[in-house]
């Protein structure tokens, strides 16, 4: 049994290479998927593919709707949603994916620095596991993997 | 046929009023929910009525998922979720009731400013509706009610 | 037990009428539900709501989102949807709904000239009764509300 | 991962081979999967196996439930699906087709040329991307698998 | 709470009366639903309301048909289905209803002589009640009643 | 808004009533349901109305399945299911009903003495509350109702 | 895409025989599954296993259930449920299975002889296709496997 | 065709092993998957990874929800759940997955000695096999695995 797990959320640190480190380093029978982690790839996909809008709401709409594609898939096919949420923006994104990994039954795990604890309190309510760092994740992979 | 309406997110101004003003006004066939929204209500529930903790995380904790409670009744049941977000906060909250919400294949209505454009651009693609202003709701109740 | 019936497709004629005189007559258990067949209000909806467009495209958009949000409800929650294509205008939207009905689990009923078989095979493939005029829709709802 | 993607629609033109063509030159993990697109096997299968009719209600009847076993399979399996309405016909197929992946909560691309924005404007408000080329739906592919 | 029972089967003897007086008479919170068992109306509903066949395959397919939109809603709204296998006849519908409410997760309850018993050895596991005569399904009801 | 609360496990105290009380007294928009709580007829429903049965097994499997067809409704449409472990007897039938509650969606609230938390842990791991008390019980439904 | 394709219903002739050699011959990429076709074995199973009873009933009910587990598996993963109707014996578990097929959203395929036609009628009306030989049953999925 | 099956339950005997050497002796299509079953590790889990915590409700609490990750996956994807419960402890847990178990539509066999018939006849009679041995779960295996 192999565990597919969404690393979903903050793009500035690379906390996602670690977790893909130690599980290659472990050999864990874990795929991790990700969104595009590249910020102007993923902010301009829409008018770079489909043309270009006047309106910032449009092109983010259209650039939005592409990455939902690689969500739907991605989220959508996983065991595990990891969200990570940083010190910085606003990352209503990562709250939203963390709502959708909940609602369709999917195993939520938060990463997040203990001064974020009130404002993620109903996130954090539905996560299995609320941890501070990735190495924490890799060791509870290491644990289920078993 | 009746529109159930779960009105989410920022609770520091009057727009759920404005809505359920409106919706007497006129008479529509919409039954308005909503979370607790008296902010220190909803912190203390947990400790209130479950007992107080050490750790502010638990005592979150336990407050967090008593508003689940009625969180999974209201959202789930609702046929629309209408969710505003303010200019202030993290409003994490909101954001992962929004992700819950299309997770649910609930209609979603989005209330913000222009500003917020940018970092809503994922929930704003998934929504149904994008506005500004609860009057803007209120339109599109009175709209579909006809 | 009351049957739920979204009456969905052409409105250029009173095909709506004739089911809603005929199922009052009767005194049928059958609640008729339909979308906003003012086809002006329909296509300007959006922008009149949520503000205008440049682009025909987006103020397309905008309506048909919000036309969404009382399809979500109608037909989603409708144990028999009834699709009447005309002889004129594509009527993709007709198909589109017969589409999301029959993978809804909904009981579809259809309403065209035999001219349009060989164009609708696939709809009527899927459909419980496939009828050429209004009456024959009543005589089945007589029938089964006996 | 691997994208399953069901490309439905218009069979007049060469629009699958490119999208094909450019999948295998890009070395895409994307599975390609169609209705069967030789027409007069299409409309004849019903017949042919089944044995001949003399109406051609019942002959078309047995021709599309045959097909809808492929599609049930294929569509119902696919993570995205690629509707194409061409200029001519009435296509309803394809508008049914992107009602069902709808409702079973595919990710739909829809491609059509501008002057269909109006008719088609129920089914591209709920699609992902709305493209004129199948070289544009090769783009998005291309994004979501890097 | 009322429970919505639906009685399947066997049309030829008066069991669906019996459970209808004992209901009344104890004032149960029971919805009583049931086919059309007017045996001949529902042979013949198909052509009556949408014209005659030279076959009867398609005569019976419509009459079927039809007779499903009302199977659809009222076996799909139960909370339990009762199937009555009398003596004679082939009953493949009533085994057909059998199945359906099993993988619909309805609560079945069955009704036939012990003589029965090995032919619908496979029904019976899937049922909670395997019961001889009306009256023991009245006994249930009155004993879920309470 | 009405909550269905299934009261489920312990029945040999009267916390049922005490929550039925004060449900009544602060007019709370609660529908409280319960399986059969007399004992006896609980375990005699069975041979009492299909007949005794030699081996002791089938004697319980034709009660529970008779006791399953209530539960099947009950806690099937509970929003809230509430589960009292007492401090003897084995109560797996209220652990099972933990269980089916959680995987089914409902939001699951326990009672039970600290004593068994570790023997619980996985049970009220997956509960949105753990109380003690059935006053504690009323003080949330109180809470979710306002 | 590969068809799994469950062969249910009369175990008296080589019908399953017929359709897997011609799976093999035409290379199909399709998975032929079956319930156990031992007559004997599958009667005796639950006694030989689980123990002998006194009772028919209970018999017969252990075996059948220790089938329903293969069941379970084969016919829920079956993208396509063949049900052969022979001449001989009451076959309400052919039935029973096509009642599950079509409510878990399976293509039904079916076979029989033309005599059968109007005890069949409500099975018949749900099938995508309905054949009379193993052959018809073969062309099928070369048709859909191309 | 592959069988998953979860083993679920008392961890004090070998039961787990001479299944797992019967399916590998027996060469039989067989995936089996468990819960972590080193009582101590299982226990510390939480506290272990996450940080240690003064209430032992908390630690029981972090420890339940990361062993849950496990259950989530290996649970929710098995297609039949076997649950053993022994003589010694609670065992709620046990109880609970097999609630889940059913409601998650898994076919259920349980193990346990004909003295704990009573206490688990509510278990047992939505089990699909009910044995006293892992030597007739092996041989339930081999059957359906022919």
């Amino acid at each position: 049994m192999n565990y597919i797990v969404y690393l979903s959320g903050e793009i500035h640190t690379d906390w996602r290479d670690k977790i893909k480190d130690a599980v290659k380093e472990h050999n864990l029978s874990v795929t991790l998927v990700s969104p595009v982690t590249d910020h102007e790839a993923s902010d301009e996909v829409g008018s770079q593919i489909l043309g270009g809008e006047d309106k910032p709401f449009w092109k983010d709409h259209k650039a939005s709707k592409i990455n939902a594609i690689r969500t739907n898939k991605l989220l959508g096919n996983a065991d595990i949603v990891v969200v990570r949420f940083g010190e910085k923006y606003k990352q209503w994104n990562a709250a939203f994916d963390a709502g959708q990994a909940v609602a369709l039954g999917k195993s939520l795990i938060v990463i997040h620095s203990p001064e974020l604890t009130h404002p993620l309190k109903e996130v954090d309510a539905q996560a299995l596991a609320v941890t501070e760092t990735p190495e924490q994740v890799v060791e509870i992979l290491q644990y289920i993997c078993q």
